[in-house]
């Protein structure tokens, strides 16, 4: 193994002192790990992501002006601890309340619940919202479920808007879960990356060999498969990503007023003729640009066969597993209010637009 | 080799139509190959580059408002022809001259005078600006003189606020020459790319080496060189990069009113304590954002060190060499007036603000 790094064990926190020194305009807690913005309006629902580090720039790319307002690393493909929220909530709070935004991953799921335990029993107002937004496979390695993949990043941005524009933590928590019920994606890879821990990739793929439906963490997905072109394997991610069988599943929601979890029946919505989506073509670390522009191209030409309209589009490498080759693709079937919120000023380390 | 692309020859143009569907503001020429601005002011400078394809997203990423008017991309890591130049040019002319901003090697160079005598027999006002940043090497596999790499992103910036700005051609030309001179950068490589069409990696290198000195195409550079880790290698980069012995070239620039070439000695400037610097943390394309942190940490601990003061910096994959793994670092000397430009709104799909 080769990596820009110094010792194993350091990788995470030098990498934050990089992003200290390199943005003045964040805030660097290096125990507890946190990155927060520097100066936070007083008047705002507090936006809070975090999740295992090796998926840069999600999440400590997207802290800034209109998006996250802080994140918290855990170690490479590890969640990271309640007192790493618990810390960030209590710097941040403005009193408007806080909602945590978690990649539904079970050790993620576990430590963000108990920091809303926490964080309520000092008289805090929080709320968690999930994405589950995986289609590839419903429980997996780590995740009781669908997973949470790059919609995420889709989400930190629409809900950083609308924490911007003054939404109530209650209209927040009800966005997120719309945004999670109308979001979808799907990834292969083409390697496996390499946990600079494990100093060797997770996996081997034969020549021709790619692994369908593959998670963030490279644990696996669908099916080994059989790899002829781009465009084939395109097609086969958009098939499943539009197949409209329904999705439901029980989520547990903090209600705050009881104290307590509540159990609440979500449902996937159909992706129909006439929608407008966010198309997400993302690579996954070790992807060229280039390639990702081979799909997006097959992407939209299967979109407009459909009749579905692709209202803006992001591509790039914005939701990694380390250096794994590979792409995710992510359709957001947004009505006005979220693309509304989508085209809001943001200015963050890895999306800027409008500051 | 696994790539998500179809037929090796339709590489470039695949990733073209991509470009094509995924952003409206841009217009797409396939044959000849460019990408330029769908709309543009009647009252500016064009500021053109292009190169071989493979740098994504340089140069194609780039087009839009404040940056490049247009792209001229060639099939991978081969100059583009300049019947492209030509006719891009013809496209986009408006009367208040044409800046081809060219990276230093044989093949382009080259290509672009063609193109620079064609325009000129056909009565346009037409203008070379050579960018030759990289340290390693005086004279290469590809090049006499030193290579022309990442710095390229600072001086497309750059210069494209100021056509923006209403600089006319002879300003652009004396900007463009000030920022090749205040301009260095240097390249290492944990791994080969894969050219699509070879199929293979270009180089082998050992568990424990890196190249050091490389260039974008992937030719050898100072030295093959044992990896041990980041701090040491940046620490050995960034003495290359601040070694101040002068570094004197013969440059060719068109004289439009003679109607030929003249030649001029260029000097690059020292780099002192006190100096403001624009700093480019790169990712040749496989190394993940995470590991730029890494780097970043200590090229700024030994510019500080140094008394030189880190103005702006952008840290990412902006020039790279397909799927690479490996760095570079460039360091531009910008005065007041480049900070400024470089501060100016720009919107192009790989870089954008203010906008």
């Amino acid at each position: 193994m080769k990596k820009m790094i110094n010792h194993v064990d350091n990788v995470v926190r030098e990498q934050l002192e990089g992003v200290a020194k390199a943005h003045p305009d964040l805030a660097v807690s290096l125990e507890p790990a946190f990155i927060r913005r520097a100066r936070l309006p007083g008047n705002k629902v507090v936006l809070i992501s975090g999740g295992g580090s090796g998926h840069e720039p999600m999440h400590s790319g997207f802290v800034g002006y209109g998006m996250l307002d802080a994140a918290c690393p855990g170690e490479i493909f590890t969640s990271p601890t309640p007192d790493q929220m618990v810390e960030c909530a209590k710097q941040l709070n403005t009193g408007k309340g806080i909602l945590f935004l978690v990649k539904n991953y079970t050790g993620d799921v576990m430590n963000f619940e108990t920091a809303v335990e926490i964080l309520h029993g000092d008289g805090m107002k929080v709320q968690v919202a999930l994405i589950d937004d995986d289609v590839a496979v419903k429980d997996s390695l780590y995740t009781a479920g669908r997973r949470g993949v790059a919609a995420t990043v889709l989400a930190e941005k629409i809900l950083g808007a609308a924490t911007e524009a003054g939404y109530s933590l209650e209209q927040c928590s009800t966005l997120a879960k719309r945004i999670t019920n109308h979001a979808r994606s799907i990834g292969i890879a083409l390697s496996a990356c390499t946990v600079p821990a494990a100093g060797k990739p997770g996996f081997e793929l034969a020549e021709n060999e790619i692994e369908f439906g593959i998670g963030i963490h490279g644990e696996p997905g669908i099916k080994r498969a059989t790899f002829t072109d781009s465009d084939t394997t395109t097609r086969e991610m958009m098939e499943r990503l539009l197949d409209n069988s329904s999705y439901q599943r029980t989520v547990r929601r903090w209600n705050g007023d009881l104290g307590d979890w509540q159990e609440e029946n979500w449902t996937t919505a159909s992706l129909m003729q006439g929608d407008k989506v966010i198309v997400l073509v993302n690579s996954l670390g070790g992807t060229p640009l280039s390639e990702l522009y081979c799909v997006y191209r097959k992407v939209a030409e299967i979109l407009e066969q459909r009749g579905i309209i692709i209202e803006r589009n992001l591509i790039g490498a914005y939701c990694t597993s380390l250096d794994m080759q590979g792409v995710s693709i992510s359709l957001l079937n947004a009505d006005d209010e979220m693309l509304s919120l989508w085209d809001k000023p943001v200015n963050t380390p890895a999306l800027r637009w409008g500051c």
